[in-house]
């Protein structure tokens, strides 16, 4: 492994997560719990003698995390009055997609990151190939989860094609894909904000959008309501990642499992803008997203408080 | 790149391909013609200034091949009365999974090929991180196109969940995957003849018993149709592979699109079982295939010749 590798790790430790107190703090703590308790019984059966592949996806799947995105689709069902019981098999698939992505951010011809919410990088872990694998069998088995959800839980045909299909575009070259294309089409030179914000409107603002989308079309909201919320997605996202920015410039390798000041090497909203300009993009941003719930008045309230965590969040 | 990547190489070269004459030779041509003229049209849509990801799948998906995953999943639908052009766009997805997993097994992690159908392997020509995001792109949007192929186009949402569901299952660790992983497990050692139609009936079968789904679904046949056809496509797959060891062994660049003799290193077939020995597994194999065919009588003349063929094809 390179210095470059060894130097650059990513993401949150095992270590407890900070909720916020009140309404949102417990409906994180319980949804979080519950995308936990459920990811598991997601992963495919084991097959054969050799399990190295089900063993990264689990390794990976299952590292202590967030869970933003399924907790985004979670808390936008319920404002509808969703039971989040019903929403999490398809919320789930979201966090597959999630730990593909970062699996393959981590590789070696990608970023190169040796360590992931505190614990070696899949690739470390497990090697290149099996890591790869991995990653294409989470998202592969992202849609056989969505295809799978039998009609009883309340998942009929139609909405579950809607699934799958918003789910393409978001993880397609218009999205992840695309911006991880220009992600690494800026590595090693100068990188404008509007490029920036390119990337990482790509890179995590398309998995937010589509989660919102998961929430939202399970409801089966109307066409107004799903695009309130996937302009409210977009900015979260957007948002969120520059607080990533800010935790990482800030913080140290104990309250939030990376290495410090691994991003000094490549642009972020912190060396674009300084901490202080990276914190008023983010609460613009927070702002910019809560002005899209004003269609859905006092129902928004989780959402509201959930979008002001993600800028003022310590991990 | 290393000698041992230098001197490995896959696939069928872009001259023309020998069908057989008759009925099955008219149906592959006019076929292949019209799953050659759609693919290009199943690719996203251009985004962004930046279109290297797109670029690279569009190289590995159009580069000249037999099509044989469309082709039987159309064969398949036709012997049930299926008019091929409403079988199209599913049947095109098999070949866009089956580019993704050529672009990954020729990876300098995987299998170090560096020409696939005659040309350079697409991580050669775009890089190894453009080439994995490509794979990805292609596998993620082949399951965009299935939820998106519209009802007037003779899709039922049920059967679109049909088809993504064993879409999944054959690519996943139980199936494409796994053979992956075992195939991966068995480099630099000594392997079985159980072990190699172990890797061979996941690599190669599992896709193939997947087009035959398509097909079968596409037509909402009975299960015990569906199960007979599985077993048909299942035999088919590894006679389909043995034959192309045998290939790799007897062929020439010029013929072939591959470097004589590449498999010389690894394990295959012919060096476990000799190429006579090799050939009369296949001739086995297809007569295997072909008693599953029993139950539909004189319909299933197309698929029955497709098997023979397939065991005595030049490439």
């Amino acid at each position: 492994m390179s210095s470059r590798q060894a130097a650059k790790a990513k993401g949150t430790t095992a270590s407890s997560l900070a909720d916020p107190p009140g309404e949102l703090g417990g409906f994180l703590k319980e949804q979080r719990a519950a995308v936990d308790a459920l990811l598991p019984s997601l992963l495919p059966q084991p097959v054969g003698e050799d399990d190295r592949v089900r063993a990264a996806m689990a390794y990976s799947l299952l590292a202590p995390g967030k869970r933003m995105r399924p907790l985004l689709a979670l808390a936008v069902s319920s404002i509808f009055g969703g039971e989040p019981a019903r929403a999490l098999p398809a919320a789930c698939t979201l966090e597959m997609v999630h730990a593909a992505s970062l699996i393959l951010d981590d590789l070696p011809c990608m970023d190169g990151a040796s360590i992931r919410r505190g614990r070696p990088a899949t690739h470390v872990a497990y090697g290149e190939a099996t890591s790869i694998l991995a990653a294409v069998a989470l998202l592969n088995h992202a849609y056989g989860v969505i295809a799978g959800i039998d009609a009883e839980a309340g998942l009929r045909d139609r909405i579950r094609a809607a699934l799958a299909r918003r789910l393409s575009e978001a993880i397609g070259t218009g999205g992840v894909i695309g911006g991880q294309q220009a992600d690494l089409a800026g590595a090693g030179r100068s990188v404008s904000l509007r490029e920036l914000e390119f990337v990482h409107s790509h890179k995590t603002g398309s998995l937010f959008i589509a989660s919102a989308e998961v929430g939202a079309l399970l409801m089966g909201v109307s066409d107004g309501d799903l695009l309130a919320l996937e302009n409210y997605a977009k900015n979260l996202g957007l948002a969120f990642q520059i607080t990533d920015d800010i935790l990482d410039a800030e913080g140290s390798v104990a309250s939030t499992g990376k290495d410090v000041g691994r991003d000094a090497e490549r642009t972020t909203f912190v060396t674009l803008c300084g901490v202080d300009g990276a914190r008023r993009l983010a609460v613009e941003l927070v702002e910019a997203a809560v002005a899209h719930l004003d269609r859905f008045g006092r129902r928004s309230r989780l959402l509201r408080e959930l979008a002001s965590f993600v800028a003022r969040r310590d991990r």
